[in-house]
């Protein structure tokens, strides 16, 4: 039996993708596109004051691709919270017009693999902020479920901590490399969703996403234990921007 | 030929998961709104009567994300009580507005892995207890359907009797140490539905879900045998509240 | 190349699963329901002829959960039946209100693995009767398809035939144990459907069928070569049941 | 690196299954039904023109169970036309009560593994006749895609040429067992469909399907390096038979 | 941990398919399917002057199935622009009568694996157009997306760059046999989309295509390191012959 390292784990997170039924939105009355329009706004501006007194973060972004047309990530210090923020959207009038294609629960979440003997990540403001971040207003969204893998010879949890936690610094090595370039946030979702973990990472670049999940992909804790999810990609959607983006 | 350690088997269980169709749900009168959530009401309350009764028990909690919004759990005597509880809410007034996206049909288990010898489980009130239990009121549910693999080298039902009670016992040592903090319904369902056991969480904290999920999935016997369906978490749903979480 | 064992082959047969869309059976009139009861009263009148001419059997169970709502399964002497069978129902008034969800289309069958030597199987009525059987009239119903598995190591069709001999042997020796209990009908659907046999077990305690399918995954058979798909379990639908089953 | 085999193509292959949407159907007028019936039997009377002037061929046969109530399979020397006769039945009345649940695109193909030395399949008569060839009018179809697989030491691709050959050579030899009961049309789809070749029974006796199907997957080609698609099933449809069988 | 080779990436590119629901488009008026005809002619118009412009490039096909009725590929220079194009064709009123069905999401991607030592890819105008190709306007498409292999000892990620090289150098050998048949323009999708690359050939004879990807399974790259996901193929759709291809 292996050791499990002990995880540290902030605030709680929704990933909701949706798809919007165009050929009904088209069919809605110009004031009740106007009305769905207004009142998404509404909402987005309270995740905004929610972000503002630190009691969370979110980001808006449209997906390329029939997956879905656009996504919202939600981070809020309770499960109910998050059941929350999905019911209000469900009853929004904007729902009426969207189909929910994926979705994903999870906590905020960093393992304690790489925390240094006499360090007490609890008092750590770094770590603090990490656990309970505000979201990065960058281009470029990345989002993907992932699991390790427990095939055969090839079973990450009957490795011993020593190596998990070789593997994982290497990994953390290339990720490093893109400081600056990638902001990755990492949620853990065993008992809440179908994969392990998920990752989101926000880009300046596009091309810079491809480049680290393919570097990465060469790392042993990929090749070797990483299997992964539906990839969505997407462009920052700001909160002026929604009535462009759904003018039809 | 590996032997089958015998299990014990108590009240038939179904694990039921509806998505609310809000378009059509606003879009019904405000009557006809009152008139289904009153039904669905009465639903619960004979539900009640039957687990002050006890004749079985129930549980009902929204669900977080796009798989569903609610689920209920249902525990009775007979596979035909099972069928009526599904039957009844089939017709009535709120199916209308639902979607069933999964549900699954099964019996409390228990394994006799555990039994000390010169014990008579059947005698045993703390196990009749538990082959019948009343389901906890508790804040948050998990569940999740899974099997024991056979693949390979990793062939649960291939290994020997000793080497199952032995992994089945430090599994049984890391749930212990959540007493208090989780309860947990174990339900068989090989011949009744399409995982070979299905496991029902409860915790008044959620994270408290994530870290024993977590925590066992280091166990050898879910390392290398464990095999995991869909996971469903969500906040409990009073009777109370449903009128308000169904608002719109 | 491993020797195929021959196969004794009976009547044709259709596992047929429906979903009742209750929400448009709601809004279909008195008068349609009434018609579409009495026809499909008809219908199962029609096939109980056919039984009593012992030109085929049938059996009629409401189903447990999301997967389906009722299953009919169907034996008849050629597919062109089959065919007929599943057209008129296809084209009866209960249909409009259905939805197929899964079928099964296979043959009934016996394996010679278990013939005697000097035995001639097509002289031995009792084989007959298995090969052209009477659906009892039991409580419960479970059905599922399945594999032989080939896979790595794990090839039932590498096998030499001696050692498939005595692995079947042993499982039907676990299947005797429950005798009077659980009735087994086996069909094959090689070339037919998409799995290479089907169980259907009618049990008087839907416990049992729990009870022989933990048994047999036990069974090298089983823990080694066997692959299953989907398991239905339900409850007997009477001919005279059907309008209160019906009823909204 | 296993050096390929060549092989010999023939003519474009489309496999088209269609599920009649029966209340629709029968929602439309008797002038609706009669237009939509008529018009189609026009589509198989062009369909007969081209088969007389060799110049492509077709089969038509209900399909048994809920994947399909029909399939029609064409064949003609390009893909353009085999893209022309789908877009036809598209757009034609019986279309818009059929909804298409697969299809598959392919071309006939005969491999050289069997060719003799010396001869010029080119210039055989025999070989030509099976790369177009007219499907057979026989009671039954069975249809299923399948691949040879490429999974740990069971990979076909990596076999010599001479291994390939030898395991071929066997399977052929299972096949000619069935001479006059069984004719079968291998078509390839290698960068055409999502399998590697799709296989296309025809049978007086459908148990002869099951027969043919089940023997050879002892062959040591199918049990090691067989994988298959979903399997169709059903029985023939002539021209005439089309009213009735669309009668309600 | 395996040494990742460096990729030259160019432009962004979409593959959309869209099924057209046949029977809405024949309930809409002829001045609506006009207007839609027309309006879609005007966005190729605008796909054109990109291309002339040399900011992109575009294709459009049928595809022959179920899977689509067309395909339009996008090239553009940022992640933003395709976007845009797809937003665009969703709010257009052809859309209103299509379903998307499949959609990929990549970037035009050379690997370095053939770069000649001393070379600077960065200044090679061969190279150069590759990363920013006009699309040719040859009759057949085929298009898929696919993984490199981590299973067992079939790892592609954790061989040594040599290896990696020596295969990639043998496949293209055998890719350099269809020069003049075959253009096919490969993207790269970590990231992006759900597989790691997506192909697309073109071809003038669609036997070449088969072929090729035939002959290429052999090679060890694909037979030990190649997952492929679902094929579509088709045929070249003409801006001229959409009114044709859409007329009913």
């Amino acid at each position: 039996m292996a050791e499990a390292v002990e995880t540290m784990d902030g605030w709680y997170c929704l990933h909701d993708l949706r798809t919007i039924d165009w050929t009904s939105w088209k069919l809605a009355s110009e004031e009740e596109r106007q009305a769905a329009m207004s009142e998404f706004q509404s909402l987005i501006t309270k995740w905004e004051q929610v972000e503002q007194e630190k009691n969370g973060s979110h980001a808006l972004y449209s997906i390329i691709g029939h997956k879905a047309d656009f996504i919202f990530m939600i981070l809020r210090p309770t499960m109910k919270e998050i059941g929350e923020v999905e019911l209000a959207f469900n009853k929004s009038k904007l729902a009426e017009f969207t189909i929910p294609t994926y979705s994903y629960v999870s906590v905020v979440e960093l393992s304690k693999y790489m925390v240094k003997e006499g360090e007490d990540p609890e008092q750590t403001p770094e770590i603090q902020a990490r656990l309970k971040p505000r979201l990065p207003k960058w281009e470029h969204i990345c989002f993907y479920p992932m699991d390790k893998r427990r095939q055969g010879n090839d079973n990450w949890y009957s490795l011993p901590m020593e190596d998990r936690k070789t593997l994982m610094y290497e990994h953390g090595m290339t990720g490093r490399k893109y400081a600056g370039k990638i902001r990755q946030i990492i949620t853990g979702s065993m008992g809440f969703d179908d994969w392990e973990w998920s990752v989101t990472l926000f880009a300046h670049d596009a091309l810079e996403i491809k480049k680290l999940v393919y570097e990465m992909r060469f790392d042993e804790v990929s090749a070797r234990y990483g299997e992964f999810g539906a990839f969505y990609v997407g462009n920052r959607l700001e909160k002026d921007e929604v009535p462009a983006f759904l003018y039809v």
